[in-house]
């Protein structure tokens, strides 16, 4: 959409503007009508999209200008480039600038509006009104937000939000990249059920949480040590430990600050560790037995971020504002020290989709080439493992990742091994596909995102694999059933005795 | 302290109360002061120390009674015993009971009132006055309050609070259990430092939180590795996955919802899904470039609880509300499967105090004697741990543990080995004392709490130990330095090779 802008604003100075500086401030309008907005401008840039002064006047200690532009020298740039050139001239007759005061911000967006398009709602929005050709925007904005690109920010999301609205909204892109050959299934249950009916996990008491008792434990022992020996071993990946607990800045570098809210568990600390000020919380549940919610909600503070959602993001920080040397290119990592929690949708749902679990986190960095060439050799280990260990019947896709259909990064140079292959298995008993881990190239996003750079100032990618250990069991056990001699060799030895450790009468 | 209770309140019923109930009314309120109150009172009460009907009125449908007590058949429990009784003698009038209405409710606690006694604000609490020798109360108190025991807990919540301020506060009990041998510690620097400047560790963004490299983490798994072989496998500890995010309900039966407030990492959840619902959060985000924190907080629900603090509560539900077989017993368990998170006081501090943690949790359950037994197995191999193999300076102390402190549980019968022992070792940088593990027999407090019998109908007892591995670490590294020569064989034997996989220019 074309974008035509207007501002008001007041420059404040220091004491009255006096008459014999009136002289200057018309050359200084002149000249930056003629020069100064044009610089950076291209020569065939129509005349009306280039930022330009259509008024101004002097009162007291104001100039008072009023500005209009297209695309070009937008009027706030316009606006600040005029600010520096007049304080110097007022400058030499000892008078300084004091404030920038907007007293009257419009946008006006001119182009089809697609159907069902929602502008945002935001503090700085005014007015909106919305016709099938026009935008036009009020913005309540302060010099600060000016600096801040608020307007820019602004237009780029409601185009955003026109492309998805004209696209009719996300519809992700999925294509086949492989299929194992396809299985006799005998077990044909739903895996959960019996987990439960056997012991080996019981519901939590939170949503989508579980209770893994000795046996269920073994089987993601299990697994990780598979995945150990056939990938992590070979392909050279050492481990390190990734925080958590995820506070916004890492969110806001990583890009999940963009729209991962719906699905976040939120994490808020005390206003205080002071005991006295949550000694009536503790009395409270001491003589009512229940915990006050609304009291605890008035005594803390945040929320200060989340917990995991995606697990690669907490390890940036690690190396993030550095330049890496050459030679500790490629380095493969990986992290499995804890739990990752999504706000799932509601109802009752089996291990295979859970808003507590478990997994086993690969990430890796390097050129443009070394990324790719890592998560090739993962896919060729997949394939084995999955083919000739796991015994599944399952399948790979390219699928759009998030990131891409949130920016707008799909398309561009040399991106076309960015993105997502999504590993799916099928469950028997339902006749359904399940995701159970992916490979993710995802181009300089995040070294790009914590300013990370490399000696040799080539391109710096990287990229993570996450092996969800919950949907390898959901996957295994679906498709294998629950009699030990029925499952493959490597994971039977592997998994031993597992006995229980609990019965009751 | 001794109480005095008075309460008002009014029985009303379907309809007016006929004349012709009025003297079996008569006989009621004189029934009950003479045997219905005295149902479970010692012989040897005083008098005006049980609950009696010192007045009655009949208006309409309602029937207004007075009563007064001390700590025989108080004044609520005498109200819903006289409830029963009268229902029923009405009944046969076909009068039924519809309501109860508490219009006044006093309690006089009488003797020594220390200084410093800090009365708790609580809704019900309507007005308290303090003197010297009474405490005076009029509670805003429903029916179901009374029912719920209001009364009792608050009283008992006031002797808490009055020993509590006569003894001083918490001087918490610490008796010297065993001290190694003294060692020669040619290091004395502070650990952390110098993991940050080999580049070990790196301060991750939240506080109290570190991103471990390759070297820290290998010293983990190495410890994790002593761990399994010298106490897990030998004593025959099963792993289990225990859940990390912990809601109030946990808490509650476990006891931790009495104080723990100061130190929780709260967790909230999303009040939709919707993602309509969040587009102006991520709208605001995409337009600022930050994230707009009291816009979230209006759009969670919450706290629903908070992160892992103590580990092992989340077990409990896997055997809460059954009985277990004899056989299984003792039953020994594991889980090292996330991390913990405690909000600890602020400033800098290093590894050896994070809010962030990883913990290996044993947890053992079985008769008094049983559980006793594993923790004095526990000591012996942990001793030989850290005397023989990594060759610590440590001693261990009794102390008491929190729950004791909290709930006055100290004494009472076979209760001697109830209670926590506290491994610290010497920092020789700051020489002082760090405790670095623990190992505490909890008595019933677990099973009774989450209501777990065992068939034999004897006691179930429960222990716990937290093996926590920046702790370990940070004891280690301050006592033997950074040169493996340094180090004792089975930890440099494990250790191996931990590189360096990041370098910086």
């Amino acid at each position: 959409m074309q974008p035509r802008f207007s501002l008001t604003a007041d420059l404040v100075f220091s004491k009255e503007i006096p008459d014999e500086a009136l002289p200057a401030i018309e050359r200084a309008v002149e000249e930056a009508n003629t020069v100064l907005f044009r610089k950076g401008v291209p020569k065939d840039a129509p005349e009306d999209e280039i930022g330009r002064i259509t008024g101004h006047s002097v009162a007291g200690a104001a100039l008072t200008l009023t500005l209009v532009s297209g695309g070009y020298t937008r009027v706030h740039d316009a606006l600040f480039r005029f600010r520096k050139h007049v304080a110097g001239l007022l400058g030499r007759h000892r008078i300084g600038l004091r404030d920038l005061v907007v007293s009257d911000y419009r946008v006006e967006l001119r182009g089809e509006v697609p159907e069902g398009l929602r502008l945002p709602v935001l503090p700085f929005i005014q007015s909106a009104e919305c016709g099938p050709e026009r935008i036009d925007l009020v913005l309540a904005v302060s010099a600060a937000d000016l600096e801040n690109k608020i307007p820019d920010r602004l237009i780029r999301l409601i185009e955003e939000k026109a492309e998805a609205a004209a696209y009719g909204g996300k519809t992700e892109h999925w294509e086949l990249v492989y299929e194992s050959p396809k299985r006799e299934h005998s077990y044909r249950e739903d895996p959960t059920a019996e987990m439960i009916r056997r012991g080996w996990i019981k519901h939590a008491l939170s949503r989508g949480q579980w209770i893994h008792g000795p046996q269920s434990t073994r089987l993601f022992r299990t697994f990780e040590a598979i995945v150990l020996e056939e990938i992590i071993e070979p392909l050279g990946f050492t481990e390190m430990v990734f925080p958590k607990l995820v506070p916004w800045e890492v969110w806001m570098k990583s890009g999940h600050a963009k729209g991962v809210y719906p699905e976040i568990y939120y994490v808020s600390v005390p206003k205080t560790r002071d005991p006295a000020y949550w000694e009536e919380v503790a009395d409270y549940f001491k003589v009512t037995g229940e915990v006050p919610i609304e009291m605890i909600r008035e005594k803390i503070d945040g929320p200060i971020g989340g917990l995991c959602y995606a697990q690669c993001p907490s390890f940036w920080p690690f190396v993030g504002g550095t330049t890496l040397t050459n030679d500790c290119l490629p380095a493969r990592i990986f992290d499995r020290s804890g739990t990752s929690h999504r706000y799932e949708s509601g109802g009752i749902h089996g291990i295979e989709r859970v808003d507590e679990f478990h997994r086993i986190e690969l990430l890796w960095l390097g050129s443009p080439e070394q990324t790719v060439e890592t998560a090739d050799l993962l896919h060729e280990r997949y394939r084995r493992l999955f083919d000739e260990v796991l015994e599944l019947e399952w399948r790979s896709a390219r699928v759009t990742p998030w990131f891409m259909a949130q920016e707008g990064m799909l398309g561009g140079e040399g991106s076309e091994r960015i993105g997502t292959t999504d590993y799916e298995a099928v469950l028997p008993y339902s006749d359904s596909w399940l995701e159970f881990q992916n490979v993710s190239v995802n181009g300089d996003k995040y070294p790009r995102g914590f300013n990370v750079k490399v000696q040799s100032g080539q391109d710096l990618w990287s990229g993570c694999s996450g092996i969800g250990l919950e949907r390898w069991t959901a996957a295994f056990l679906a498709q294998k059933g629950f009699e030990l001699d029925d499952w493959p060799a490597p994971v039977r030895r592997r998994f031993g005795d597992a006995h229980e450790i609990f019965r009751f009468v």
